[in-house]
């Protein structure tokens, strides 16, 4: 068991009708705000006039920058560091789901240095210090909203890559689960597989942690697996959104970690994949899933499916563990791709075996990606083709 | 499903061997440290040298008070409160369990005051400033670790009152398991007692709220319920004790509460307890508790027994519910009184019936607790006898 240092002081307004507390947020932090976003949806469903009337409202001087893509770009991110630059902005609003968030975190850092921002992915640059970051979440699915990181997309290399920096955590998020009540029945399935994701990334370890971080993955798991398909059918159903709204958050805050210092697997395989077909990560993430878990399994990983599939899906405990084992991966393949209704095979993608390779390369640095059971290329390949 | 706000910024450093960063923390609030402990227990595992030589290391000036009891009381804080002017302190060191951080708050807060600190108590004196508070963990129970509360005792009045108030939030914990080696099996039972209560007195509530949070209480309870009694029997289990002792901040610090206001109910009723009688706190919980719950449970209540004993208990949830709540109380009163081997009795600790009346009036402030199911003063009293 490893130590860890514990340290998410994010602030969260949770739920309706609390954005009266923005204009206040904002301003402990300056005058000039640049509000960032993405296609339209936040005008649509009439949140963007709300939040401009709380920035008007609290005398705060509004810049904007628009059209943060899904898979965002480098270049918004330049673009948005030149504006922080040019009008000495003091502090930045996302409104969005994780793109515009990641995206704007990267403004953030980037707002401090002279050089371009995509050397803090490729040429590990320090993040000592970013302008504060407030963000209002419309897209239940990342956990941006709470953590550390996001991931940014150049393709001119056709590289999709991610980074931590502590200095750019939100220092305060506003989620209100009416906000994603517009989120169609397909983006809301690929969140929720996206939150589920970042569960199993930590859950599946065989390094011993913290048991009572165990049970909360199991919990912050139930609750996806019950509330994603009701959200789908019941896009206003405020108790479904609430809960998956919150789930993600708590999926990939840190909080469940402990002190595992695991290297993640599905989530670099899959960035290769989006990298260059511009899928959405969840449905990547939900084809890969089962295929890694999968291929993963043998006798010495046994032991950590079968506490999956007791503890999440209610299995029988007294069956034999590898029975036990295939039968929560069936479940869970029946959870991305019956209850999710997500396509399962890259096929169905119109992605063939063409950049097998050089995605497996890229996926492990063309080395060993360190997590619940290594990966080198040959093995990650031999998963790309399981998901065919 | 009421909206909350999320604001809990106590930085942890988790694990063995943490305390290096203790001089570099309180560096961040100035040079006079006004270290508080209490019976000495503190000396004899040697964690008071170290402390010190943390302290003298990062150059800072230390004060002390030593002594503070367990049910700490108004006296204690006094003291402090005239350390913390006279010295004009920068920052508080509290290193002990609950009764030493409890106590330690009101020093903080009392210290941007004039009138008496027991003014907070009885007057409901504002809180609006606090010094900085860092502290070390030796005793996992109250979860006044990561929390904004604190219980203080006047023996003068026979009261043990307890308030809340953000600015006393610890800025930093360290909790190191191997700093509750030291704790004996009765303590041990006692502490996790303690924890017990307060994720039931927020989990039997009928107010729905997220079924993320209630998934997570569960994971609490059976934390606890697997790891106190391994913790009895090899006090040196660093998994039981580090378990025990992250699980201490969790169900208390308000994560698990959510949108949830309801009041206590337990805790008021065993504070009259041990106000009047000077018992262990976890003790007279472990005795209420189950008559609690026993006196609750009703054809409107017994669903969330029922959720409690098939998700905690793993009862079998195709018997009757009222069997079922029938089986968790009896259960839960197993944990305590075989599993913990504490008391199951007022009677067993020389407690009789003389003081019942008083105690209930107090324990409802002369009205109703609004809790799980609102108990008036009679209610109270049939609880206290069922205890007897």
């Amino acid at each position: 068991m490893n130590n860890f240092v514990y340290d998410i002081p994010t602030k969260i307004y949770f739920g309706e009708n609390q954005l009266g507390n923005l204009g206040k947020e904002l301003s402990k932090f300056g005058k000039k705000v640049l509000l960032t976003y993405g296609g339209g949806t936040i005008k649509k469903i009439g949140l963007y006039d709300k939040v401009v009337k709380e920035i008007k409202d609290a005398g705060l001087e509004l810049f904007e920058l628009p059209g943060i893509e899904p898979n965002p770009r480098i270049e918004s991110v330049r673009k948005g560091i030149e504006i922080c630059k040019k009008e000495k902005i003091d502090v930045l609003l996302a409104v969005g789901g994780g793109s515009t968030i990641d995206a704007t975190k990267f403004m953030a850092s980037g707002a401090y240095v002279e050089h371009d921002p995509w050397d803090f992915f490729v040429n590990n640059a320090p993040i000592e210090k970013a302008l504060p970051l407030v963000t209002i979440l419309t897209l239940s699915a990342t956990g941006s909203e709470m953590d550390t990181g996001g991931v940014i997309s150049n393709p001119e290399t056709q590289d999709k890559l991610g980074r931590l920096g502590r200095p750019m955590l939100p220092a305060v998020s506003f989620l209100d689960p009416t906000n994603t009540y517009s989120v169609n029945a397909y983006q809301t399935a690929c969140g929720s597989s996206d939150i589920m994701s970042h569960i199993l990334e930590v859950y599946f370890n065989m390094n011993q942690d913290l048991y009572m971080l165990d049970c909360f993955m199991e919990g912050l798991m139930k609750t996806v697996i019950k509330y994603a398909p009701i959200a789908m059918k019941e896009p206003t159903n405020y108790e479904a959104r609430a809960n998956l709204m919150w789930a993600s958050s708590w999926a990939i805050n840190g909080f469940v970690n402990g002190g595992k210092r695991q290297a993640w697997s599905c989530h670099p395989i899959e960035h290769e994949v989006s990298a260059i077909y511009d899928i959405t990560h969840g449905l990547g993430l939900a084809i890969l899933t089962p295929r890694w878990m999968e291929y993963c399994l043998n006798e010495k990983t046994v032991s950590k499916y079968v506490q999956f599939g007791v503890n999440v899906f209610g299995i029988d405990s007294t069956r034999p563990p590898m029975e036990i084992a295939k039968e929560s991966i069936r479940l869970i393949s029946d959870f991305f791709f019956k209850q999710l209704e997500l396509k399962s095979t890259f096929k169905e993608l119109s992605i063939d075996d063409t950049n097998f390779d050089i995605m497996a390369k890229k996926a492990c640095k063309n080395s060993t990606i360190e997590g619940f059971v290594p990966l080198n290329q040959e093995d990650i390949k031999k998963i790309y083709e399981m998901c065919y």
